[in-house]
Order: structure tokens, then C-alpha cells, then sequence
């Protein structure tokens, strides 16, 4: 019997020993990952997907493990995807997935995975959607997916979710404004963490404010304040998601979320290849070296080049 | 005279505010960007070129000021590239570019830019590349590229850099060894900020550690500890940036990371053109449609379609 056969079935039979060699075929773009990815794709699509974002020091780990504790005690299971940078040094995602699992291997309802950037090209939006699908093919009823920060490819692991949660914390300086400011726009649900702190009440009201300034929201984000540490406010926290989750369903919305997800995997995936063949292409055949050439010679400009290689290797399918 | 060719003469005779103009021309995507950029990247090639990254709270646009003090002190001149998040609602990039700017405005060997992120498809990397060339054409000494973060894009932009300089600082939290973790392998120079707080020189031991579990550096990174509101260990640490100038031009290792910053920007730009032309081409003759529905019916997976769409709109180049 093949791996990928084997790993498909312990997925059908909800073995969390299949789940988590499935994602490791999947990261390593082993030849096994398409066969069980695509029966994951068909088994998918039982999962409420929640992107969780905010930029380093608001306690989103903190955070995540009480909406854990708040989901259990719903008798609800749930899986938990944490992408974070890491290095051929140290492996450091590795690192903390080792700490939080282990701090919960006891549960079953709960299941928990780190993803490593893989580099340059489009490393952390390459396989995260084909994750949060096996996840989902599993079958939690939760899938938690955090991200560090507010750059371009955290925003991309957004679009994978059906509602996405953005946390912030009082005190972490100037930079907050801009990271506000950067996630607004992605945001269903916010929460201000920390919220025992004394700026906190201030923060909220800010961030009343700027979510005040759109008038046309279908919906308006809830901004709930938390305590992760103490567990306060978190079970208020995961029912604004429910409703926001809710709120989709109703205006028949969940499918736009989804087929957005569907969107970004494809964008993702096409970055990734188009950019391969090309390249690889124009490097095959020396127009590459010939290209990188008169840029250093300032004879052209990037935005010229690309256009040329494109016209070169991209038809119009006809 | 068209615009284009004023702002070029402007760039020429080293005017700010035709700098200033053809910034906002590239990053509106103008007519007139495309022969401003052919000539910059004729212009370009006199800047040291140094990026700056590291997490929210570390204190970089403290440190940023006080290298821009240290490096005027010299009497060399300096342009500054933040690239921040930025936001409908707000516009908080412009925001902080305001402030900056206005705190130096006596001053004509500075100039500062903030660069707002323009949506999802790449939106970062998209125009920092040519931006940077601008600066560069206009004949600063040093580029200052500053981006807050550590996502894939805040990565991407660092490969512009000819020397990129990683901020820390103590007493961050948790989330501090990851993002240590994740930038490690792009640092040339590390600065742990705000070194008078108790725990910087346990910081410094660990990131020595680190760094200590590479054995082949060509150029081991040095750590410098600094306190940047009070301009502490900036001249030291503006002396490393330097050295590791000197050590990329004596290694003739200055070129690899000049075509690294083309690859860079081809890249970019060939990320985006060809995703645009293979969804364009995809969606006007509905084949997008049909690839998201098959999606939704789980009757194939993002990658096996992206490979799909690439063979279609792909052809050889013969």
C-alpha cells in the first residue's frame, strides 16, 4: 500500500499521527502531496477557518491557547496552524511548536502545527492554504491560523480565512499606530488584549475611531477586550466570531470568504509557478544573464524587462 | 516639455521636490514612471544602500534618526525608504513620512519617504526596487531601507539591500526568539537597541550563540549594542555597516549583491506581470470560473490547476 494511500486513510480515520505526516509531505513538496492533496480537497470543507493576526508582544499565543480552553469547553475540537518565520539555524518554529504541543498532547480535540518560511519566493504563502485544507479535511471544528505581523505574505494567509482576528495590545509604542493602520482593513473581529493595562481604554477608542471613519460596513467589526492571561473576556471574543461567522452564512457571504481562499491558493500557486517557468526558462537560455546584464549596464529597467520575458514565454493560450 | 522631462532634469540637478515627484509617479504606476526609471537606472549605482528591518517596539525610527545624525555628522548625505503598512482609512504611512520630514526639513542632505503597501498582489515589493533607484540616481551616499516586520515581503525588500542591518531589543517577549530565528540568516550587521535595559546583554549572548552555530561565514556578523535615543553605540555601529561595505568590494562580492538586488526587482515584476496576464487571460475566457468552481467541488487542487493555467498561457519562447 502506498504512503499517500496510507496517509489518506489515517485522514479518513481521523488519526492524528496521518494529519501531521500529511502536512510534513505537503512542506517538503514530496510527490506523495498531490495524491493526498487532492483527497483532502474533496474531503474539506467542514471547518470554521480563523486567521489570527497581530504583530509581535499583544500575547497572541497567550491569546490562542485561552481560545483553545474556550473551544473545548464547548466540546468543540480544534486545529491550530501558527506560521512563523524560521532559519536554517535554528529551526525556531519548530522550536515553539515542540513547546505547545507538548503542553497538550493529553487532548485529542486538539491539535496543533507550526509552519516554517521556506525561503525567499513566495516561502510562507506557497503551501499554507494546501495545510489549512488538511486541516480542514480532518474535520476540526475550529482551525486557528496566526500569523506574526502585519507584512504582505501575513496579509495573503488572511484571505485563507473565513473571519479573521486581529489582536492588539496598549503600550508597544509608535509602531502600533502604523500596525493598526496596516490591519484595519482585514479585520472582522478585533481585540485589544491586555486589556488590564492603562492605555487600553484609549486604544479601544482609537480604534473606535478608525473603524468609525468607513460608513458603508456590511459588517462592523467588534472590538472586545481581553484578558489572555486570566482568561477574561475570551469566551465573549470567540462569540463575535461565531456571529461574524454567522453573519456570513446569512447573506450567503461564507462562499465569497471561501472561493477568496480558493482564489489566493490558485494566486499563490501561479506566483510560485509562472515565475519558475519563466525564469527558469530565460535561464536555460541565457536571456536571463542577458537580461540582469543590461540592468547592470542601466540600459533598461526591471518593469521593461519582465514585460519582454513575459511577451517571450507567456502566450495567450490560443 | 512633458513632465517626465522635468522630473528627470530635476533628478539631474538634484532637486528634492523632483524627487519627490517621481517617487509618486513610479508608485502611482504613471505613464511618465517608465522613462523616469530608464533614466534612473542609467543615473543609479552611487548610493551604499543599507536596509534596516526588526519588529515593531525595537525602537528603529529612534535608531534610523540617530545613524541619519551620525552620518550627516560625517557630511555625507542620506535618503531614507520606510515601508510601512499603510491604510484606506488612514493613509498612516504619509502620516509618519510628515512627521519625519517635518523634523528635518532645514536640513538638504536628508530626505525621507515612506512607502504605503498598495493592496494584496505583491503590493510591497512591487515598487520598492525602483524607488530605491530613484534615491539612488538622485546621488544620496547612503540609502536607509527601513520595514517594519519580518514577513516574506519585508525579506523580499532586503534583497535590494547591499548591506542589511537587523534591529532587536530587549524584554519583547516571547515572540522575539522567533523573529530572531527568522532574520538571522539575513543579517549582516545586528544592533540589539535599547542595550540599557537589563536583559540586552543575555540578548547579545544568545544571538552570539547563534550566530556561533554557522561555521562557514565568509563575514560573521558583528553584534553592537546601542542605545539610540541617546546616540549610543550609533557611530560604532554605522562603522560595522561600513566595514562590511569594505568587505563586499574587496571580495568583489559588491556585484553579487547589486545583480541580487536586479534578480530582486525582475522578479517582482515578473511575479506580478505574469499572475496578472495568466488571471486576465483566464478570466476573459472564463476558464478562472471554471478553475475556482472545480475548486469548490473538490474535484482538484491549487496546484494542479496554477500547473494547468502555466501550461495554457505558457508556451516556450521558440
Amino acid at each position: 500500500m502506498y504512503l499517500h494511500n496510507q496517509v489518506i486513510q489515517g485522514l479518513r480515520d481521523r488519526k492524528r499521527a496521518a494529519l501531521a505526516r500529511a502536512v510534513t509531505l505537503v512542506e517538503d513538496g514530496s510527490e506523495h502531496a498531490q495524491h493526498i492533496l487532492e483527497e483532502a480537497y474533496r474531503l474539506k470543507g467542514r471547518s470554521k477557518i480563523i486567521g489570527i493576526t497581530g504583530s509581535p508582544g499583544v500575547g497572541k499565543s497567550t491569546l490562542v491557547d485561552s481560545l483553545i480552553e474556550a473551544i473545548r469547553e464547548r466540546g468543540d475540537s480544534v486545529g491550530v496552524i501558527a506560521v512563523d518565520p524560521s532559519s536554517p539555524f535554528t529551526g525556531g518554529a519548530i522550536l515553539g511548536d515542540r513547546v505547545r504541543v507538548r503542553s497538550r498532547t493529553t487532548d485529542d480535540g486538539v491539535f496543533f502545527r507550526s509552519l516554517a518560511s521556506r525561503g525567499y519566493l513566495g516561502g510562507l504563502s506557497r503551501n499554507t492554504g494546501d495545510v489549512i485544507t488538511l486541516f480542514d479535511a480532518f474535520g476540526f471544528d475550529y482551525v486557528l491560523v496566526e500569523t506574526v505581523g502585519t507584512g504582505q505574505s501575513e496579509v495573503d494567509i488572511m484571505r485563507y480565512a473565513h473571519s479573521v482576528l486581529v489582536v492588539m495590545a496598549p503600550g508597544l509604542g509608535d509602531d502600533i499606530q502604523a500596525i493598526k493602520a496596516g490591519i484595519l482593513e482585514i479585520g472582522d473581529v478585533f481585540c485589544v488584549n491586555k486589556a488590564d493595562r492603562p492605555d487600553a481604554d484609549r486604544d479601544v477608542a482609537v480604534l473606535e475611531a478608525m473603524l468609525g471613519l468607513n460608513k458603508d460596513w456590511q459588517w462592523r467589526p467588534p472590538v472586545v477586550k481581553t484578558v489572555a492571561s486570566q482568561g477574561k473576556g475570551v469566551p465573549e471574543l470567540l462569540d463575535k466570531i461565531d456571529e461574524h461567522l454567522g453573519f456570513l452564512k446569512q447573506g450567503n457571504l461564507l462562499e465569497e470568504r471561501v472561493s477568496r481562499s480558493y482564489l489566493a491558493a490558485l494566486e499563490a500557486n501561479l506566483r510560485r509557478q509562472t515565475v519558475e517557468h519563466v525564469l527558469s526558462k530565460s535561464r536555460s537560455d541565457g536571456s536571463l544573464d542577458c537580461a540582469l546584464k543590461q540592468l547592470s549596464e542601466g540600459k533598461t529597467y526591471p518593469a521593461a524587462l519582465a514585460r519582454q520575458l513575459v511577451e517571450k514565454y507567456l502566450c495567450s493560450g490560443v
